[in-house]
């Protein structure tokens, strides 16, 4: 019998080290024999992708209302879910998804202020029935966040990179708030350590709560 | 004291006449002497007329699912509220849309049968508290809607205009049914009548309901 597929998430403010964490997690996972998909948000798809260059490349983005924001966002996870993330689970492989539907309700409903009720009810249209496993929020201050953010970026910084310090504060808050919300799915990892460190403590969740190692 | 706006939709099938009808309704209300913007859904602002090309013109938009369509028709039109629409309409102006948010609800939810609960709460997320003043609905059979789609493209389709005529008789009665529930709001003109008898139908209704003439 095909073993069951795992859906793994990654979260956290930018810079966190997120991708990083990913490709290191998807080493791990393929030296123990385990088929790895290694996925994003917004993105992922062709589809996606176009959605992806919308919201973040395009010149057009500075004038995005949040409301068109957060319908790209849930458009480009409803085309992820149904054409990568649900046939790769049935057959049974690993998809570590660089941001998933909690980005939308921490960067949309917490620090751009839409309404809570229906950032819901647009996330659970987009996913349908699909929740992650896991959810792997990698911790930073708001502070080492935009540092991190300024020295990556030589002038060019993407809408999101762009905010103010107050939007940052405001994500990790949101982030902080659900990992104490639904302490079943989140796993908070210190973004500080060093990368190996990180890199070993998230095998470490991940094998143990997979039965993996 | 500035005259308040006027917000009209245009809706139908496939070929029924649409354009022709809401350019001549507009020198029509020019000659009046009113203010119009003439606009279109998808599309209308920058991201909408990207977000346009990636659901009608792209070579990805075959494998899209309708969850993601749906979200992306949201988007445009989100924008299209906020940036042109209530805008216009706080300065006095007619406004004539080329479809809105009436489309969605027939083509996605009746003909695409995505949960119309669904559709509803995404399109007044979209919407915000705008509704049009006045919705003109111009009716041709589904046999006579898809004829004339063959009859003016040579070989090449959009994805809409592709579809069965089944889905076709689908989005047809999901406009009537709308027309007989909401009769305050809509309109139902027969578009099988010359085009010039068509718009001046229009007009008459347009300038009685609004007294513009």
């Amino acid at each position: 019998m095909k073993e069951k597929g795992i859906f793994i998430t990654f979260e956290g403010c930018e810079a966190c080290g997120k991708t990083t964490q990913i490709n290191l997690l998807s080493e791990y996972l393929q030296k123990a024999n385990r088929s790895v998909v290694v996925t994003r948000e917004p993105g992922g798809t062709a589809i996606g992708e176009m959605v992806r260059h919308l919201l973040i490349e395009s010149a057009n983005a500075d004038n995005m209302v949040p409301e068109a924001e957060l319908l790209l966002f849930a458009a480009s996870r409803a085309q992820l879910v149904r054409e990568v993330i649900c046939p790769s689970l049935e057959e049974g492989k690993i998809i570590l998804c660089d941001r998933f539907l909690d980005s939308t309700t921490v960067y949309q409903g917490v620090a751009r202020r839409l309404a809570s009720e229906s950032v819901r009810t647009i996330n659970t249209f987009a996913v349908g029935e699909l929740m992650p496993d896991l959810t792997i929020v990698i911790d930073v201050s708001a502070d080492e966040s935009l540092l991190r953010v300024q020295r990556r970026t030589t002038g060019k910084c993407d809408r999101m990179e762009r905010e103010s310090i107050d939007f940052y504060k405001k994500v990790r808050e949101g982030y902080l708030c659900l990992v104490r919300q639904y302490p079943e799915r989140f796993v908070l990892v210190d973004g500080l350590l060093e990368v190996k460190k990180i890199s070993q403590r998230i095998w470490d969740i991940v094998g143990a709560r997979f039965l993996l190692k």
